[in-house]
């Protein structure tokens, strides 16, 4: 990661104090919630995203800067309240901002940081950046909303999830890339280049990340395999799985209604130990090779390099 | 009411409109959730103040309409936020949104008013506005999660009320009254004595809030009497009470810590028929008073009218 983060490490460093500086709050429990949510071994793999892709036009880093934190902060606040909707207990191997501190200040500190991060949009002076990240934030709890009523129906399972992680993921990065674009005065149709680079960086991302949850090492991925299917998440290896087996396709569904553990647990191992997992790898690949491609346009560079490199990355990591 | 709105009367049904058209979302889940939470009987004071306080210069209904309905949708996703957080069953008589359907999709439903609401305030083109719009939120969030780690103490109660209702309310009514002025172009002084305006007439609101939820009909104020004891929080009627009757301080302590329904409700008894309710209403009164100095620096018309009449209609309310 160093070498790809390279061309902008010296900025990301700025990113850092600029997520810093935010954990300097007007009182201690603010300033306590904040730094246990933004010090918590992140890959900063968003802020980078947006840096690279302002790299190609004019540079300006007291553009980006803010713009990257506000990203990594808008990351942040979906990730807190994510974990008091799924009642998830463990993140990163540490206990959740909701587990650790209560659901009360989880929902109010993600509220915070929703805010924060709009403010450090704000204050890049942009208004077609400014109303993308709102625009962001739209899609991102629209669709988490979306799945709420979510009920498990084999027929048009691979539409709904595709639609599914690029709401909750895939925009998340196609805004930190967009963006970068945007600040940095590319033309139109870098902007659009570069926006597709995320999407599809992304989905990819996602993907891997739904495997990890079943063939994943749980000291690595930092929470325990199986988490996704245990809080009624339907994601790609199931999909696949339940398209193959047909005749497993009740018991399935009986795992996601009841979440009756001993039934998550058997479907998990029947999932994790079939062809499937090399099936949604390759599929990963595929999003990853359309990450790649959507480079064409742009000249050879260091930037370029490491976005390729990245998009490589994020189908071969194993947490 | 109407008599008050009426100089802006047509461009409040533009704010309806806006709402309105908020609630044409993408999928059934989302308009029905979006609304139920729109569709509350509010009075739309915010909407209003922003309108008025945008009459005394350039009036752009363009620009005003949209920061108009944000600020309703603001003011929306934090009640809905709210409501989880003390889990209130009851708000105008009604169900709460997570009473109605679930602490999840509330959750969810706030993030996206929020985002919706910073759209809109986009649509202003105006960053100053758009900063002040992130700041509020910032302070709002803070403020409430300030408040989780409150622990009565007689010494210090009345400031620290007044900074939490300050957060918690006011700034909203600021945000309101500070941004229909610099959307209409007024002078900086101009832009301060609205700002000042909407603050202390937000103060006084709240104050009178709290009062009702000791004196009200349960059926006008449309939640249970005495609810805001009941959740923890002490309010200005229970402060002066506890500062003129010492002797009672332990038991007020006891009634918040352990929120025994027989002690809340006694005490409740005791506040509600003593003297400290007319003491309240004074600095309701008083802060009404301010809210209305503030405006002296403004020319005479139906606009600055209806501000004065606001500010005095806020501390006669019964709901």
């Amino acid at each position: 990661m160093n070498d790809i983060y390279k061309p902008v490490q010296s900025d990301l460093e700025k990113v850092e104090q600029a997520l810093e500086a935010t954990t300097h709050a007007e009182f201690p429990l603010l300033t306590e919630l904040l730094a246990y949510a933004l010090n918590s071994g992140g890959k900063r793999i968003r802020p980078a995203l947006a840096l690279l892709s302002g790299k190609f036009y004019q540079y300006d880093v007291s553009l980006l800067v803010p713009m990257a934190a506000a990203a990594e902060l808008l990351h942040t606040a979906t990730l807190v309240h994510d974990d008091i909707i799924d009642h998830s207990q463990v993140r990163r191997s540490r206990p959740t901002v909701s587990r650790a501190y209560g659901e009360n200040r989880a929902l109010l500190l993600g509220d915070y940081l929703f805010a924060k991060a709009g403010r450090l949009c704000a204050d890049t002076d942009n208004l077609r950046v400014i109303k993308l990240f709102s625009q962001t934030l739209m899609t991102i709890s629209g669709g988490e909303l979306r799945q709420t009523a979510f009920v498990f129906q084999l027929g048009g399972a691979r539409d709904y999830y595709y639609s599914w992680i690029s709401a909750k993921t895939a925009c998340l990065f196609s805004l930190s890339t967009e963006s970068g674009a945007i600040l940095s005065q590319a033309p139109e149709d870098v902007i659009k280049a570069l926006r597709n680079y995320g999407h599809y960086f992304g989905m990819a991302f996602q993907v891997v990340d739904d495997v990890l949850d079943f063939v994943g090492n749980e000291t690595e991925v930092g929470k325990p395999v199986g988490s996704d299917l245990n809080e009624g998440a339907v994601t790609l290896p199931t999909i696949l799985y339940a398209e193959s087996h047909p005749e497993e396709n009740a018991l399935i569904r009986k795992a996601i209604e009841t979440r009756d553990a001993k039934l998550v647990t058997s479907i998990v191992e029947m999932v994790r130990t079939s062809p499937v997992i090399a099936q949604c790898l390759d599929i990963a690949a595929d999003l990853s090779s359309r990450a790649r491609e959507a480079l064409d346009i742009l000249p050879d560079s260091s930037a370029r390099r490491s976005l390729v490199a990245l998009a490589n990355y994020v189908v071969q990591r194993r947490k």
